[in-house]
């Protein structure tokens, strides 16, 4: 589970952390979560593949400021083809739900043609259907 | 229509702009939008209400890169209670869609309470109520 | 001149603008600078030149906040070999003084090599020499 | 000792950190500094306080980028009226220095006037003071 203190430059005139920030720490917990089920995102990038960010989905459901400790939980939703789907239950220091979100990924060469992973990625492909699998039971 | 120029350090390491700007764009698209409309954020603000962000949703069609002019359409999708939901189209100069997204907006006072809009901003609801109208067309 | 208008999302916690923003606000006045002089940033990297920052330096005068119209006047302080330095006058709107700053810039080659500035790219480094003596007057 | 790990939205499409963070790390950086010597900022700003940057002066020694570990020394470099002035040195995992800084900081009621530390914060004062005559060692 990853966590991540709220920076005082991630507050807003409103007082509580600037809802875009969420986004990015989707982005840690993300690269979090794929580093320690062994496949570091900078892996991916040096065997010559880019995941663009196809779809971002935020449901806020609690403000949340500085110095509050978030512990973001990410599940793999669904994998297929040139796809990846992830969740995130994003919790603040007493339970409480602060964010649930998900994200959708491509995987495409630096010339921008879709990788399958099953195939190119078969090692990936196979940890991130495992992954899926242990989330859904 | 907003428009908005691509910041060299919006860019990421991918050579793209980073997904979470598009974000801060709704943001500032927003705000032109209300202000354009006869209604500055500042004003409502001001009036002792804040307006936190409900939900996000970015479909993200195309990248965009340092430089580029994106312009920015927003419309009213729906208000009614204490809740604004707007729709965003993204588009780049030579008139592709780079980003379709939508928010969702909640009113309420400073302790908390959430705030009809209908009756407490009459004039701010009609003016939205006006601008979907438009939008249906 | 270059003119920036905060943004909400550049606001924090303690109702104004965070002070790193600043350092953005200068990247873009500077990208602005350039392009209107007649040499696009874009064209410098296209030729195979990154321009590293090498310091910053940031005296906050005066606070500001959203929906501030910040006015930044770019000044070439020194060009030489494969440096340039530059200065930036913030004000606010009502002509005080919100920042003034100044920024050091290196240019090497994608390989790391320092640039000569005068024998490699001659017109970029004489028009910097001319906004120099501009700035002297 | 601080550490902070690039994330990926930290980077720029030179590849390497964007410049202005290194700004927002050395606030990460004194927030915890302050903290661990028994002096949280929340408490300061509890307290009715408010404290803006008064400067900021930062030398990139060398780049970094994403999933690079960086090491932040916070310093107190002086303490005196209602102005404090730190040092940061920040070093990569192989202990190559990648950027030197320094921050100037003044203390201000809520309405503006400076706060002599001192008198108004007697014990945070005592904490500087003796910080800094750890830093002279």
């Amino acid at each position: 589970m990853y966590q991540h203190t709220v920076h005082y430059y991630e507050t807003d005139m409103m007082g509580i952390t600037h809802h875009a920030n969420y986004i990015r720490w989707m982005e840690e917990a993300r690269i979090d979560f794929l580093g320690k089920a062994g496949f570091p995102y900078a892996q991916l990038e040096a065997s010559g593949i880019i995941s663009p960010v196809l779809a971002i989905n935020c449901q806020y459901k609690q403000t949340s400021t500085f110095s509050e400790v978030i512990t973001i939980e990410v599940k793999v939703l669904a994998v297929k083809g040139a796809k990846l789907s992830l969740s995130y239950q994003m919790t603040n220091q007493v339970g409480e739900e602060v964010c649930l979100a998900q994200s959708e990924h491509g995987f495409v060469t630096r010339e921008g043609q879709p990788v399958l992973l099953k195939k190119t990625l078969p090692d990936f492909y196979q940890l991130l259907v495992n992954l899926q699998e242990e989330a859904d039971d």
